[in-house]
């Protein structure tokens, strides 16, 4: 029997955690400085509430759970395990739509899982960090949300991420106006995706390929080409004013023109917020899932070929659950994403590898445990984080175990301390030992890491 | 479509969640002032981990997931959900022997699923706030537990609970010495367990129904007598002196009298923590799981039929996966259970039913769009938790908003307030409006805050 865990999952050990738990408390810490409120959701969901949310592909990849008991035997599903927190979260908008304040601004932070093929950082259970704000269409909610991601990344120690922001229609207006019918926009942006890799020439011939006419193809190249020239490209406003003022001229009397001029108000406004000089408008990012109707954006660092998260407006999806559309507009970060750059980057704060405890109680000889217990005690109401080592071992090896572990300090209570009324402390990183009172034990300690941490700057 | 969460899960809205990161920030706080250090592992395990580890009625209610892809057909499962987080960690300790320490104490916050018929309290998708300490078979262990659980629900504000203890072999030691053999231990236990329903005649007749001989019975229930009559009830020292008393009577010169001698070593140690004056001897404590071998605990509060958690020695669980035994005890405490006594008793402090914002920035019109953004952002540099209402509608409406999500503060910036560089702080608990510099404004309302609190004491 294997003791690994399950193909692409993963154990999370004590030092693991504590990263995890350093960039979960700085995400929820700035969401909540947002005005967004924790929700959580079952991990799994009825199997009919997820099928045909996330297209062919997406429904292969969801974890599907076997009826219990005499159904078992049937081999039929009725769970699904959760594939993302959104549409979890149009289910609860539509069951509780009495109980929810008008506009609902939450966050949510829960593993999701897909039955992907597992590669270097991609996983079968991975966390997803949401935000989403329901029920208005004002562009100030896209900035919002632009604004809280920015600031999560921001405080995290991220200084050169860039958001890359479109719109549905906008996409869709440089398609149509470039003379390609609706049926074919789906072919033409998985050619138009591999620009970097073939060149313009390559999709161009790629277009063809996919059976879009040879006008089209070279009217979508050369927008493509005018767009990508616009601005300098390290300079988000002067890209923004260039870009947008190219789609004015393309989209002029169209009925895109309304979208591009979403984007227009999205770019003005995020000057005044954390995002500011990071939203770069790209006509041509696509993204994925097909509920998004609107604003869609992305976060992109230097160092990492995917994004570290991105969203997008939906006004339709609730109304897949209520029978009546509720506008929403959401952002997913990627915690695995984010930790596995923060770790390469060397980013995590030395506070992240503190060791398990500050203190070890060593234990003189099995008659001394209830004292070795009350000591315990009173250096935890010290606040101080205590382990007691549990067998009376030589102190040798007692002291070795606790270098070996990174405690801090180590308590001697021998027979003499006893009788004395003091404890020894001896300081694992320095070797030196006081003798101190047993009722100044746990502000010595304290007072020592507070000198041990000012010398450490 | 139905919008419900499944049969047995639950959704939590924002004031659940508040309540539920209440206690889990407690019981984190204090299991690492323990020197118990964070695991987390998946939440679906290869299916042969987990089968046949919770006995036949557990295989049973263990959530079972179809293979994937060509395989979903054949209704077969290879992964299932986690149904506790004793086996998870038993396949961890002997996946990374080797690099975790020598006695290795973890704390474990997360949810389990067992396909259980739903009931009120009980439920399908449950947490677990479990802690273990691997590689020592020192009563401390079991006293340090016991310790840290104590001061969990005391700090939590319960101080009404008893801690029920016992010992596997102790409970073999009085079903044998009964006359009864050790392959009807199982169906006896069952009879025992309901002393509470049907008292010591039901029993006796249970017994008889179930094949204990008659002599066995009547022993039995003597000896079950005897040891319940022990003690005044209420006090721990002179109850657990006294049972322990008789157990020492009953088991002198058997192979048990260790197992009571162990008790005895746990209940003197305890007098030095905590659980001091919780813990209470009860030889008749069975605990359902069989992977127990010796002391067994479990936390009884007045108000509940159920325990508010339990755990116990498992001291040859780790070998089924490692090969050879590693000593290790654990206890479990039931998230949903604690909530529930503490919802009914009143015991949530004011600051877990916060609203969701301090200060909520009303929009005077579509033009000062971005100074909104602007002031929101002053404000959360000066630690204030922001909302903005993204839409301009008629300032009575924003108000009004405002009141209903229990917001304490409304600013407004209108056109007089931005020639002046002043911004208008309405107090929605008192309705009283400063005008007050912006740069002033985080502080003015961070000090109103820090009043009201004082004022409410």
């Amino acid at each position: 029997m294997t003791t690994k865990p399950p193909s692409g999952t993963r154990d999370f050990l004590p030092a693991d955690i504590r990263r995890r738990e350093h960039v979960v408390g700085v995400v929820r810490r700035v969401y909540e400085q947002y005005g967004y409120e924790p929700l959580e959701t079952p991990a799994f969901e009825n199997i009919e509430t997820l099928l045909g949310k996330y297209g062919e592909e997406g429904n292969k990849l969801i974890f599907k759970i076997l009826r219990r008991g005499e159904h078992e035997a049937s081999g039929h599903a009725d769970l699904a395990l959760r594939y993302d927190l959104t549409v979890p979260l149009a289910r609860v908008v539509a069951q509780y739509q009495n109980e929810l304040p008008k506009f609902f601004k939450r966050y949510q932070i829960q593993p999701v899982w897909r039955a992907d093929r597992p590669a270097r950082g991609r996983f079968r259970e991975f966390y997803q960090c949401d935000i989403d704000a329901i029920g208005s269409t004002s562009p100030m909610v896209e900035v919002e949300l632009l604004s809280a991601v920015s600031d999560v990344l921001e405080t995290l120690g991220f200084h050169d991420f860039r958001v890359l922001l479109n719109h549905r229609r906008v996409l869709a207006g440089l398609l149509q106006t470039s003379g390609i019918p609706g049926h074919q926009h789906e072919t033409a942006l998985v050619a138009l995706d591999k620009l970097d890799k073939i060149g313009e020439s390559g999709v161009t011939s790629e277009l063809a390929t996919r059976g879009v006419q040879e006008f089209a193809a070279s009217r979508l190249v050369e927008t493509l080409k005018k767009i990508l020239a616009s601005g300098p490209a390290d300079q988000a406003s002067a890209t923004n004013r260039s870009r947008l003022g190219t789609l004015g001229t393309i989209f002029a009397s169209t009925p895109y023109e309304a979208a591009a001029q979403e984007l227009d108000e999205i770019v003005q406004m995020i000057a005044s917020t954390p995002a500011a000089n990071r939203v770069f408008v790209e006509p041509f990012l696509a993204r994925g899932l097909s509920y998004y109707t609107g604003a869609i954006m992305e976060i992109a660092v230097p160092d990492l070929a995917g994004s570290l998260g991105g969203g997008g407006r939906y006004d339709n999806l609730i109304g897949m659950f209520l029978g009546r559309d509720v506008p929403a507009c959401g952002f997913s970060l990627g915690l695995e994403r984010i930790i596995v750059v923060m770790t390469e980057r060397g980013m995590f704060p030395g506070v992240v590898a503190n060791g398990a405890a500050d203190v070890m109680i060593s234990l003189w000889s099995a008659d001394s445990r209830a004292d070795a217990l009350t000591l315990a005690g009173e250096l935890r109401r010290g606040g101080l984080r205590v382990d007691v080592y549990p067998e009376a071992d030589k102190l040798g090896k007692q002291f070795k175990y606790a270098s070996s572990r990174g405690f801090g300090y180590v308590t001697v209570v021998g027979d003499d301390e006893r009788r004395a009324g003091t404890v020894t402390i001896k300081d694992m990183t320095t070797g030196h030992q006081d003798s101190v009172a047993r009722a100044l034990a746990a502000d010595h300690i304290r007072q020592r890491m507070t000198n041990a941490r000012e010398d450490a700057r």
